[in-house]
């Protein structure tokens, strides 16, 4: 095995996902519970197995935006018309199966850190001068992962899915910055990689139009940043790979982060 | 970024998910639906969204088996008596999210090739032999992809389920040679780590039992294993990152096989 | 309370809902699963509750078609464009909500008992002569129920459903023969209103056509009609009344028939 | 068909089933989704067909509560221990399928119209004093449907629910009151039949003890009784016919009031 994992370490950026966990109102609530458990039903031999149902959505939990996600004037990233592609099968083309696994390097732009605060404040909105100020290369093909410290928050519901007071993230100028910089994945530990304003809502989402629709970079929301965050690293190994559900925009993905024994990757 | 990446082959070991795919009759069939389809819902601005809702199981699509999965005489591994921590909340032990995630070595065994075959045959039952055979080398700490070529037959659903002809599977004895080797989890092609005969069903599984119960090795099943067995390596590096359900017998994961551009990992 | 009921007999004409009855593959399966279980929350007092998920479809069990199920050439019952009333929210018309609750005369015609057998044949098409031959007056406004005797063979899933052999119904001469004498409601046994010829499937359905979209006549399914038919009665007084699931394009109902003492109704 | 039907009114006593109305936190939310739209998939004929799926609860809408839904000290009505008669196929015993359809007479308490109010408090306690101050006799075998008015506050979907403010409700006394007159299934507004105090939410059930589990009373939930309540009836024929989902703690119900042409059924 590659000399690079020995000693290296793996970091879970996916948040745990169960009844009442914080998620957007515009996608169904998950839900999972036990179907059969152990005693319910026993065969000759003493052995019993239990399952689940499970509930959910595609943009439930940790997880990645498809390019079929969002529209803008009913057309899709490309010029592709979304009702020529959408139907009882989900998408036939801007799926998530059509984003290709990623397994490669992510810079990591801590804004919080910049700021000297462990979580920047609900309603911040995120400028290039900050990307500027992490001091970070990224380069074409790259993930960002840009850090807000929101995931910190992720045990109190109502807080972290901002109805209320909004939650921090990039602005348009710091989305153009990303995709003037070539990076192919963008992710963040809100559920919306947005600027919510207090008292707004998930109303407008500028910064996905231009990445999901105007320059075809995917979005990974809801992540859970903090470790990899207190590390202070600023580029990691990264594997992004959302369950491949045909056809539809977004899916369930497990992050990982991957930093080599000496520091970073 | 790791020079071991430079030039480096990624498979995706995960069958697509999709309505209709084969899977138990045991666990709640698969289903997504569009909710919000582009234009339903068009901002000021022409922007719109697209989502979906999916029910689905634990055990559904490519997936780890957690230990809570099954027990033996009303007992899971290292003799917790699973009425003790079964309830609404899932599992409060034992569940999937008690799985570390997986980033090693993965030893690949592949019996069919053994025999000279592209798919072993339904029902066949693969034995200690056919594992010592293979003359790839188990470290304890290790996976163990066994190959059998089932997940050729993916799109045969009535074949691939195997309830009328059986499914190719370890028997007991191949599965303590996997479990005395240290294996830290094996994961194959069918619905189920077993071998079905003809005309039984999923009845009995007591290489389950050995491995899930009395060993505390894990289980991926349904893995969709033939592009890495085309590949002809021995070895690689596997990540297998299931979902977080918290208290989940098992959750769906999209294994990933990393090839070094030399060849074997 | 009304002279009317004293004496009078309730009959259940809805077959019981469990996870692997008969039903459409084209819809969702029908899922219950205990969520909470007794035990698994203790109030101090010693008392705790029991619960459960459902998951369905709406014409999955005895359900009433919604005029929002059927479409030709893109028009609903009344020249309605579907595209401009189906959205995320379902259907703005048309949907089962807009079914007014039926209590009233139902005809009953068994065309079973006409030919003298207890359950018409696989494949069997109903004839406007059938239903002469019943002698049974329809008036405008009624509801009819057409005895097959289908409803006897629920315990034979693959048969049940006729994916193989078919069932019986009503041919497109007999469905005009019920629109004609302004019959506002049909009811029968199989889980689609139509003859499905052997080995088909649900590939046509003229009936749905005829009734749903040119004659805006609403269509029972899955009816338990058999102790009904057993009665010998032709008229009874029959309650419809559908779950108002607001735009859906169908619902579930447990309808009620109910036979005053002294026989017809 | 009856005389009695001649100029009957029919009043619809549930509430409408959609996304975001007002349930409780502890059942799975209401979602109804198109699967398949006018258009998706078109027959060479020109016949498109539409359907939905449907995720809910046993509990949400207007529902009628099972026996196997509360349990004292481990026990169901009747001394039948829960553990043994629950399981992945729900309840063997208990379940909504055991509770006979109800077609009879219904005694109407207007409470709020004895206090002179369209809605009675949020937290309001009602009595048996309040019972006897509405002069409606209660004949063993009856239904009893208790005015609050709260149904007229379905729009506001927090205040209805009741977390801070409470919800009005029966306590034990009046409960008891209607258990000694012989009810066979009581109803009401509200989402619990129980008096919920400000800032408790449904921490005790002590109703639902009551009724359910000692004295085998069933209970309807969440129905729309405004419409019945402003006719100013004593009593009507109430129709009531929960789904027959087997194995269920509840199931969804539309109720149906059926008032004679001369006033009072």
């Amino acid at each position: 095995m590659p000399d690079f994992l020995a000693g290296a370490t793996v970091l879970d950026l996916a948040q745990p996902m169960r009844r009442g966990m914080p998620q957007s109102p515009n996608h169904p609530p998950f839900r999972m519970a036990l179907e059969r458990r152990h005693g319910d039903l026993v065969r000759p031999d003493g052995g019993s197995a239990a399952n689940e149902i499970v509930v959910t959505g595609g943009h439930v939990g940790t997880h990645v935006d498809a390019l079929a996600h969002v529209s803008q004037d009913g057309v899709l990233h490309g010029g592709v018309p979304a009702a020529s592609v959408q139907s009882h099968l989900g998408f036939t083309s801007h799926g998530i199966e059509s984003f290709e696994v990623f397994v490669g390097r992510a810079a990591v732009l801590d804004v919080a850190r910049v700021h000297g605060v462990p979580v920047l404040p609900a309603g911040y909105e995120i400028t290039a001068e900050d990307l500027d100020a992490c001091g970070v290369a990224v380069h074409p093909g790259d993930a960002v992962l840009i850090g807000t410290g929101w995931s910190r928050r992720w045990d109190e519901p109502d807080a972290f899915v901002g109805q209320r007071d909004g939650t921090p993230g990039p602005g348009v100028a710091a989305a153009a910055w990303l995709a003037a910089r070539g990076a192919r994945v963008v992710g963040g530990e809100t559920i919306a990689f947005e600027r919510i304003p207090p008292g707004r809502g998930h109303a407008v989402l500028p910064v996905h139009r231009l990445l999901l629709v105007e320059r075809g970079v995917h979005i990974v929301e809801t992540m859970r940043l903090h470790p990899l965050l207190d590390t202070g690293v600023t580029e990691c190994l990264l594997v992004l790979n959302p369950l491949p559900i045909v056809g539809a925009t977004g899916a369930p993905v497990r992050p990982l982060a991957i930093l080599p024994a000496g520091g970073t990757a």
